[in-house]
């Protein structure tokens, strides 16, 4: 098996670029994105090296030739929604012929008609990817929960909930943008001084989160939850996601239904979508890997030994931000966190499990995300409600400024990469968000 | 105006059975619904006494002619989506088309016309009207967040936010079904007792909640509130909505980020969808109308004149409840509770107000629902959470049974009428939902 991987995992493409395997996008990734060019409308493609290879132009000269009907017509969409939408047995042959195509073993007219269909990233411009039917965000980072529970109860941080509960809501799936759309700081009410009427203006609290987005390939009819075994192949790819966040309104608002407002004005998702099979060499034991009676241990509609043992994701994703005044000094961004994805309490399986578990049905094209991705230790921590200590300690910045929460013209860049020895490295890319002034 | 709505109310139709001013389907109504017949597929209808007005074939026949075009496609959709999509204007078009043709005025070749294109009640089968897009839940009704509240704080039910800020959650929208469908008892975690593991199994508090949905014409871009002046006028129409509730998987996952597998697992929707303009004679102020400074009052971007005079509608909505024991006797539903939807704290407008106020961008077909409608009365509380007092006071029921929570084979009806002195009665009609034992 682990043999196999590796031996899938050395071949080499004929497109030279992607065989630095520090590229992020080598032959094992491919990752889907909806692109657009001079001459283009919006339409499909995969990363491949320093290039787009467009799957459009690649249907209509036949080079996807005997896959799926529905396949075929997907290349012409403005979402990656068809294309989810066919399902995961389709998205199979669709990446075994792609890495067939492009392995450095392809015959020379075989080349000749794929290069015809490759384009410059630099050419081309990236739109949103998918169009999520329904939106769930999860609270999966137990350092997270934790920190963020120290801020309000510092004897009993964590719920008693938590260790059970993958504890998630409901966010607003209209509301999603694409990286490098700008992000308008959003007005509410915030909580009055003794005696006096609410306030109501911009926030004075704006934060990011740093997550990731699972897309959902397969669903599941309503009434028929998802078994935790099968959870994990009902995944199509991942992506980076900002859930945005105004923390003064959701201090407000929140109690008793969660939080509302004070999220659903922005989220903010990366263009790349990483096919969930590119994820093979980088998947590793989840956090917890206890037996049934573990007091601690996931309850058994939570419980599958191969998730536990290889269904966490060594995922490095990092937060950095940039202000204007480091732009206009020409100073690259500042990282304010780095975290791996396999710290969290819960693997994707059993957030799909749980959310399944009361036969609520998911459908393709439903996006899951993480909730902020946090590690133990202080340098990790995805948001500036956990950096700043509540907005108590100012982080300093190496232009001298300070920030306990984010400004106007602030640009919050999110990256996230997968790393091992002897393999090539895998790029989610970039999701960035400048912030606009209220209106 | 008042005269003009009073003769535009006087008008009669030539389907006799709609002159009956308590058929709740007058000719001023025209409520929307998708359905099909042995010998059709799903397409829209209209309800007009005790026939349903074909839509799809009005539109063949020419009755829509000069009509805009995409009202035209509309009629052949399998949802009325693409009919909301068509804005306000034309539905304004439409209704005044529709009015006309069902006149008694109308001529005699005109009668004869859309006399073919009128089908039974009975020989028609009501379907799902909207695909939501997206659904928000408020928490609309003081009574009942007091009642709730004082479960869990007998001496504080009302939090300091409450009459503030219109709280409400994201709902999950993939789950709405239609009246009749069977609801599946889902299944989950509630709290363990000292020491030991959470359990896992079905819910032993199956809860319904007496609401009312209203669906969205014309949205709004994101980043650009929908003021409160013209918030009503973006209300397509509104039907009824029963928010199924496990209380005690609710009671043990809603803590930090509210409820979200104790309402995922279903969601009714009433088929009828009744349009906001048929609403006009049943307009009456708001609940609270305060001037600005009222220490209760509604901030500014929730306040306007209009809205606080004539924003809440008379809508008397009611529960009732029939056990397979009552069924199998031959023994009718009996009444849980009547209320009145214009007892809420918070109008429409200000529901879509407060909900875009921080620039969240609404989509046509969205669905916000109000919450629980429940009144100062006892008996008019909309769900057994309250009328149980948590499950603590057993109700009574004319069969001798009793319950504290919904049992296998209950089934909940929902009504809802508007009446008024010298207007004809406009119905919602049921919203009926049977529970099918755990899977």
């Amino acid at each position: 098996m682990e043999e196999n991987l590796a031996a899938e995992w050395n071949r080499k493409s004929w497109v030279e670029s992607a065989n630095d395997s520090s590229c992020g996008f080598p032959l094992q990734s491919l990752p889907y994105c909806i692109f657009t060019t001079e001459d283009s409308r919006p339409h499909p493609g995969i990363g491949i090296g320093d290039s787009i290879l467009d799957l459009q132009i690649c249907n209509r000269t036949g080079l996807f030739e005997g896959l799926p009907r529905p396949v075929h017509t997907a290349c012409d969409a403005r979402t990656l929604n068809p294309l989810i939408a066919c399902g995961s047995a389709a998205h199979a042959m669709l990446r075994t012929r792609l890495m067939h195509l492009l392995d450095e073993a392809a015959d020379p007219s075989t080349r000749h008609s794929v290069a015809a269909a490759l384009v410059s990233k630099q050419a081309a411009k990236l739109l949103k990817p998918v169009e999520p039917a329904n939106y769930t965000d999860f609270y999966a980072s137990i350092d997270h929960a934790t920190r963020v529970g120290e801020l309000f109860r510092p004897d009993n941080p964590l719920l008693p909930n938590y260790k059970h509960v993958p504890i998630g809501y409901h966010g607003r799936a209209s509301s999603i943008v694409v990286s490098g759309t700008e992000i308008r700081r959003p007005s509410g009410q915030t909580k009055p001084s003794e005696g006096s009427l609410p306030n109501f203006g911009p926030t004075r609290f704006l934060d990011y989160e740093l997550e990731v987005a699972l897309y959902i390939a397969d669903g599941n009819p309503l009434g028929e939850p998802i078994p935790i075994r099968e959870a994990a192949n009902r995944i199509f790819g991942i992506s980076l996601l900002n859930d945005w966040s105004a923390r003064d309104l959701q201090a407000w608002e929140y109690q008793p239904l969660g939080p509302f407002l004070a999220k659903s004005f922005a989220t903010s998702v990366s263009p790349w979508v990483v096919p969930f099979a590119a994820l093979a060499p980088f998947r590793v034991p989840a956090r917890i890997c206890p037996s049934f009676d573990s007091s601690d241990g996931p309850l058994p509609y939570l419980f599958d030994g191969i998730d536990q043992y290889t269904g966490a994701i060594d995922l490095t994703v990092e937060a950095w931000l940039q202000t204007p005044a480091m732009r206009a000094a020409g100073r690259p961004a500042h990282r304010l966190s780095e975290a791996s994805l396999a710290e969290l309490w819960w693997t994707p399986a059993q957030l799909i499990a749980h959310h399944t578990s009361n036969g609520c049905n998911l459908l393709p094209c439903d996006l899951l995300a993480t909730g902020t991705i946090s590690n133990r230790e202080d340098s990790s921590a995805g948001c500036l409600l956990e950096l700043t200590v509540g907005g108590a300690q100012p982080i300093q910045l190496p232009s001298g400024e300070t920030r306990r929460a984010l400004e106007d013209g602030d640009e919050v860049i999110l990256r996230g990469i997968c790393r091992r020895n002897g393999y090539p490295e895998v790029s989610l890319g970039e999701c960035r968000g400048i912030v606009a002034p209220a209106l």
